[in-house]
């Protein structure tokens, strides 16, 4: 099969050639100087990155469900109470997590295609008069449905609780693609990966810790071991690393930094959402629906898009790869054969997204779905010429 | 600027992620055995490729420039007497060459769109009756203006009129794309390079001499010296190279041919007729015309497209690279700011065309040319579904 | 800081240019069939690498570490007794995780340059009447003392007492470089990484189960998650992965695993002591003794080298770095200042680990450590030359 | 076959990681503004090296050879007479090249391993009193013998007898590696390749002519086209080329000239001159001698070893490749059988050079010739040792 097709699923994203070649590096000692000066700045960037100015930065050889564990397993204790919403298959997963590390989940079970409701949490909130519950989490992204979730808002409904509880935020599949801001929303840990917003291979849990975050975990009585932060930052603290690091990839991490703070976050995320808006009006134009409810909800990094009834999604994915080569998301757990997913984030241009579209509409049209042919293209063309100018300016 | 979309130059082609690995090797001593085992099966590859049983196959450091200019020094001395016709940029550059090294040049000039008229040629070759020509030059595919022409009309021409002039192709881009049988045919030079068909970065002339060709080459007076094929029959007959040798280029042309062969040159040439004519459709929905004068002229590698009178093709070319960071090709000599090219050939797939039709959409509505977005697209899609079978088993 | 130089740290290996190839790969789907066809061939070569006809393999995005994890907490359960022995800086780390888990260690320390006891290990479990312990572990390659143990005398430990613990081996600085019997020697989990034996970059924890240590993982009560073998063993069933897997790095055990069972592992392991024992013959001309106190316990994949009194191990490691370009491996824990070490495994060659001897040589004359400059490569050369013939033949 | 091992020909050297990465790049459109942001600094680097303040550079994808062939024919008409040494394969190649272009050439033949002599030169061009000479052809270092002669002694024999023939220089294994100084010497042709000094891959000749050649070139008769230099300087002028640009090349050139400025050309000359002095005290320690009669004409880019009487060079060179892996560069010509050469340019640390030394030991002993093993490399050691401050210096 041909590798020369861009891939749009939901990550890993399409790798630029210049952060395939960061990552493929000779052997290097890792406990010589050497390391540090490829750990620190890697670190220092992706803090920018999250918009803070001092949480601790840790990455490890994992990935997004490592960080997962890393957020949980140094913060909390056995028997914690934590107050989570469950609306999609990635922030199921998190829940699951956590009621199998003994913690005491108080689940807002949502529609998936929905937010998370921060009134609904504000109310929790308040009932909690004894503070029970030592954590919030919040999936920024629900990679499953296309959904985006505003934090800030639940950060108001603690601070209009005065509650005290810690907020735990995935944002794997938003972080380098859309505002991501830990200081401002108050995030206390925050966890991404190396292959969505940083455009890397997989292979990196990265997590930030806020200092109440690094406090608590002192205290905590999870678990831990491999993902244990305190090793991490005692290794850290001497430019070293409590096992063997994974130097390509944390090399491609500091290259792809650079690379997001050249180009501006500003413009990352305005580049994410004219790309992304480019889909959606490709999906308008064939008369399909997306999976999340409201526009304020539209995620800027996957589009998932129900299938009219009576035909299978997960048709559209397979036969987009057997036919043309293409990789599409599939729907997962409770949307399953119901949506497929269009990933439109990390190394993505215009004029990728348009072949991604394109091959859509001849899989739809294949599969008996009724869509004109060329109509979401012409959606998507006449969104992005008007937004050339962006282009023109980022390109330079 | 990103260099993650596809080129639409007509050559050098995308290249394939295993060929640039290919290309990409450790330096080996040459002068060793190691350097015979990938001279060999690339010669032997490249042979095939050419449909021949018994050319003689030389690669020299350079390019297809290199490759007309041993063509000519090798088989002619000076004052001989060639025939060619002139029918676009590259089949002049040819010519001027030959007059360059004096020899006398009788040339049948066409109008650029058309192709080589073995009729003519015929005529001519009748009333050679001394025959004073000692050689024929053809292109077999005029990359200015996208025409490919009749090669073994150009044959049947010299064998009716019993004439013994030299038949050379400039097969530079087409073979490995378009069929070429330099054997049926009675090709006795064939010229092509690395960047085209290939698939791989330039800097290989790849030359096809027929026996009738080797031996003329005893006797050609024509100053030659790197590009001797004495020199280089030599060294090869003892697994080496008369100076150094580019090894990794000749490496990637070996793995090149491996992957021409195991897809089948048929489903080679299959393939980039599919995606040739989905340009074409694209073309024709948008009512512009190729330069190409007549359907068996048209080119499955290179489409040249008249842009309206009162617009500027170069334009078309410079916007869609600085708005939307696409190479295609400009006009060239005669048809300079009234065609541009969509190049078609070597390491592409429907989808990457796809988003080529769609750039070139948008470009031509940004500059005012009066198409509908989406247009060409469609009629593109609908020629690539209905070819998908061929696809899948491709594929497989 | 040149790459160009060879690497002599116990690990991360070089990396040959092939698997630096095969594991930078673009973007595939892996929830595509595309990813099965990279992870079974790469599962079924570990099996083959440890010698083992049914042991089922997992693959964890981590490291060592995380192995020692993975092993511990899928078959144990708090509180339960387990044995091991306490040699150097490693098998240290592995007891101390276990305690850091609750695990009731009883650990026989042995001087570090020593090996695992076997006898002694009998006598403990001769007492064990009751069963109380439930695995014995074993650090196959102590490396940081360069300490091969006898793994087979431990499982014949067990057997002598008909005792039923379970038998975990370290083998990250072994498998790949030296014999492995997991069958044989009833190795019940075995333990290694891709960055030793495997050439390829860090980022793989590399674990084999034997039929009771995945029977013991039902009824394992330690808390896991990320290292859960049931949800990796679920997924495989499916062609699939729990998490987002690093598939270039399994792409890369999968050609790692092709290269060493081409080679073919006995002659794999010849190298490693042929290049090994040059190494020690180098260390004997010197006058130095190697931390492994008996030449039945000397590594083929690393040597400790102990300075004479007076003299400062960690300089010898730092000056080589700055002032020739070359990493050695400094001492750690108990034998910190006292030892240096010069890795030799993985992708090696006699030529390349003469540059290491030679820099070496330099090096320990440069801190006024008295030896003869030339003395250690002669004495490595003579014993290369006289493998010369094994050489030959490996490269046939 | 390992490609582990450094490579110890006199050239293709050792690539560094870097300059494979920027060779191996994507398509770009070489008609389009990038491709002048890659060639412009790339000329600009080769004429600093050249140490030209204005010199023209061109660059073909060709060879070092082709170089040859691009300086006669574009400065000589046939007839010309040419002065000329020949002390060596490539100083003879050349000649031959000349002659074969119907030059009318004036051949000093010294012995191999000696160098040019001025003073012999000095009185032919005193007695050409009618300036037939109308070019003087010398090569810089003699790859064939190791042979480093004293060009600015060539031009001040021009000077003395106010002769106005021109200087042609074949720098090719010197450029980037020993001292060269355009300008000052008065070269008006000096020649060169992509894959000695500046450590790329071959498929380059590059030339820099001075002004003098530049006008030269309007009038010059010998037959010319893919190398004339007319046609490739009215290109770049437009930022564009005659032909389609090997652009990875070009691009690795850019980056090669980046990395040789920025290491200083002083140090790249030190550097080289301090790992070639190994390598001759290793050779006087084994009790051999080089090819090189006089010790100021001593190369520091290959040095050409004579093996005692009775013994067959070429047993070394092929024994070293198959043995242990190496290649050394055999001897050619007249000294076929009687030196072996190990190159010691471009890419290269003093450690890889003590693996050379060692392994050549290891084949003169392995062949019955009497060296002591470890003997020459305990020499180099001693000057590396001594040239450690150096080393430290340039690694900063």
């Amino acid at each position: 099969m041909s590798t020369q097709n861009p891939i749009f699923i939901p990550g890993p994203t399409n790798i630029p050639d210049v952060l395939r070649k960061a990552v493929d590096m000779p052997t290097i000692d890792h406990r010589s100087p050497l390391f540090a000066e490829i750990l620190r700045p890697a670190l220092a960037s992706v803090r920018k990155v999250l918009k803070s100015a001092d949480a601790e930065i840790f990455v490890f050889p994992s990935t997004g469900t490592g960080g997962w564990e890393t957020a949980i397993t140094n913060v909390l204790s056995p028997g914690d109470a934590v107050l989570a919403t469950l609306h999609g298959r990635f922030s199921e997963r998190w829940i699951d997590m956590c009621r199998h590390h003994g913690l005491d989940m108080q689940v807002v079970t949502q529609a998936w295609g929905d937010g998370i409701p921060a009134d609904r949490l504000e109310e929790i909130l308040a009932a909690d008069k004894h503070h029970r519950i030592k954590a919030v989490l919040g999936t920024h992204n629900e990679t499953a449905t296309g959904v985006r979730s505003d934090i800030s808002a639940v950060r108001r409904a603690l601070h209009a609780t005065r509650h005290p509880a810690l907020l735990f935020v995935d944002g794997v599949s938003s972080v380098g693609c859309m505002d991501f801001r830990m200081d401002e929303w108050g995030v206390d840990v925050a966890v991404t990966g190396s292959q969505k917003g940083f455009m890397l291979p997989p292979g990196l849990a990265i997590v930030g810790f806020s200092r109440h975050a690094i406090a608590a975990a002192e205290h905590a009585k999870l678990a831990r071991n491999f993902f244990d932060i305190r090793a991490m930052r005692e290794s850290y603290a001497g430019g070293g690393y409590p096992y063997t690091p994974p130097v390509g990839l944390l090399n491609g991490l500091r290259v792809a930094g650079d690379m997001l703070l050249a180009e501006g976050l500003d413009n990352v995320f305005a580049r994410h959402f004219r790309i992304a808006e480019g889909v959606r009006r490709a999906v308008a134009a064939w008369g399909l629906r997306l999976c999340a409810a409201r526009p304020e909800l539209y995620s800027d990094t996957v589009s998932a898009i129900r299938v009219p009834d009576g035909f299978d999604a997960n048709a559209v994915v397979s036969h987009a790869l057997n036919a043309y080569g293409v990789s599409f998301g599939t729907g997962l757990g409770e949307v399953a054969g119901k949506v497929f997913r269009i990933g439109h984030l990390g190394s993505l241009t215009e004029v990728m997204a348009l072949s991604g579209i394109a091959t859509a509409e001849m899989v739809l049209a294949d599969l008996g779905i009724p869509i004109r042919l060329g109509s979401g293209v012409a959606a998507a063309q006449e969104h992005y010429r008007q937004s050339t100018s962006v282009a023109l300016k980022r390109a330079a």
